[in-house]
Order: structure tokens, then sequence, then C-alpha cells
């Protein structure tokens, strides 16, 4: 049995005890979390939230992609969200690489180079402000005077805000 | 007080009670899951993934965009994951809208117009079975032998294999 084989099982499982098939597609609380895809770090368990209250994106860094923004824009624009959290982490594997190495790495794996960012960085508080400042200089993204940067320390499991 | 202060007040509960500080990088379960950000499902719980198991990468669709493949590839590359599961959901709101729809309706609300592809889709199988093609074709992701595609039910809470 595949690793995938038991999480199957446990969708299965999920899916007998579901009670929640009338919910709204827009966010009960109005909020999106960008997150680090980080398996150590689980958005819905530290902030308490339930099916249906918030979206969830998630990359690797939690950084702001242009991918992100596309995620945000439609979040607020479409779906009616107005507040953003951007959680990072301490021991992320983006500050273990740099986008030169990284796609170096890649080309010499495949013979080719990403045409994407790697957006590796090596100082986590200041990739928090630097991610709270892209989402606030997007146009894109109507509704900015809510977007709150933290750091999450996966050995203590406590959420710091960065300001 | 806002819905994040809400939200604030549960990681620090979360906090309290956190005994997991000492997990590896690596995700336990060597998987990568590929969702979308939409708030009525929450990967975890519908997985019964624990903190280390797996990366959870989420955007708008739950998409192969550039971005997902950047992640994918630090995933595997650089995090020893081996299996990737992509998960799409019935009435995403990717569904609703097209690509030239909402970026004109973002070039009429800014005056801009967005530089990265919207990526709706108008056929919720048909968009599965081309995120694993786009996985299994991407020449940064190494190991494509256990990508597999789901749309989950929002109303049922039931994930449905698509082959």
């Amino acid at each position: 049995m595949s690793g995938v084989d038991e999480l199957l099982g446990n969708a299965r499982a999920y899916a007998r005890d579901f009670d929640k098939g009338d919910l709204p597609s827009a966010p009960a609380r109005k909020t999106a979390v960008l997150a680090c895809m980080d398996a150590r770090l689980i958005p819905s368990r530290l902030f308490g939230l339930q099916e249906g209250d918030a979206h969830v994106i998630r990359n690797a860094g939690g950084v702001v992609s242009d991918d992100a923004i596309r995620s945000l824009a439609i979040s607020q624009h479409m779906l009616g969200t107005e507040e953003i959290i951007v959680v990072q982490h301490t021991d992320c594997g983006m500050l273990k690489l740099t986008d030169e190495g990284f796609a170096g790495k890649l080309e010499e794996a495949t013979g080719e180079r990403p045409q994407w960012p790697v957006h590796s960085f090596d100082d986590l508080d200041e990739n928090v402000r630097e991610s709270v400042r892209r989402i606030k200089e997007s146009p894109f993204i109507p509704r900015t005077d809510r977007v709150r940067g933290f750091v999450y320390d996966v050995e203590t499991g406590e959420l710091r805000e960065v300001t």
C-alpha cells in the first residue's frame, strides 16, 4: 500500500462523517491566508479554521509570487475576502538555497533552465516585510488595509508578528 | 475584534499545547498535495495529515501554474517527496469566470492588465487530467510515476479519482 492509498482511506472516512454540504463558496471569515507549503505548518490547525472559513494559498516559502497575487486577486474580487495573513517560518527550505544555486541545479539535471523565479530569501523577517509590501503595492488587490505578516516557529509552535 | 484577532487567539492556544518541535523538514509521507485554495476544502482534514506529513501547495483552482511547478520542483529536488496528489473541486470559482473576463475586469478596475495567466477552466475532469499531464511533462519534476488527480465534491465530502 503506497502512502497515498492510506490518505485515500482517510478521505473515505472524512466523507462518511461529512455534514458541511451547504457552505457558501465565499469564506465566512473574509480572510485569505498565504503560507509556506512546509509539512510542519498546518494553517487550519494553527488558526483553528473550520471548513468554509478562509482561503488558504500555499507555495514554497509562502512568497508573493505572481500566482499568489492571482489567487489573492480572485479571493478579493470574486469571493469578497478583506484581510490577508502571510505566514512564513523558521528553518524554511527557501533560506537554504539561492536562486542561482537552484536554477543551476535544475539546469544541470535537465539541460533546461527554469523561466520562473525561484523566490529564495536569506532574511526571514525582511522577507515577510517584503511580502506584505508586495501585496500592498499590487494594483490587483483592492483591500490592503488589513495585511499582516507573521513568522511561525517550527520548534515552539509560536506565531510572531513581523512589524 | 477583527476576524484575524480571533485567529491569533487560536494560534496562541495551538502554541500552548504544541509538542511537535523536533520534526524534520522533509515530509514523512514523501507526498505533496496540490489543491485549490477554496475555504470548504481542508486538505489536512480530508487526508488525515499530521504536522510533518506532506507538503501542501494551494492556489486558486489547484492549477499547475509555474509557481506550482516551482513548489513541486523544490518539494522533490530538495525535500525528497515522490508522490503528488492533485485536488480540484465541484463549484470552483475558476469554473465561473473566463481568463478574458477576469483580466478585463481587473483592467477596468485598475487601468492595468495582469501579465499572469488567470487559469480559469470550464471542464473540471478535463482540467484535472490536464493538470496531471502538465506535471508529468515538466522537466523540473523528476518523479512522475505516482501523480494522481481527484475531484472533491463540496456537497458530499467525497473524493473521486479522475482517470
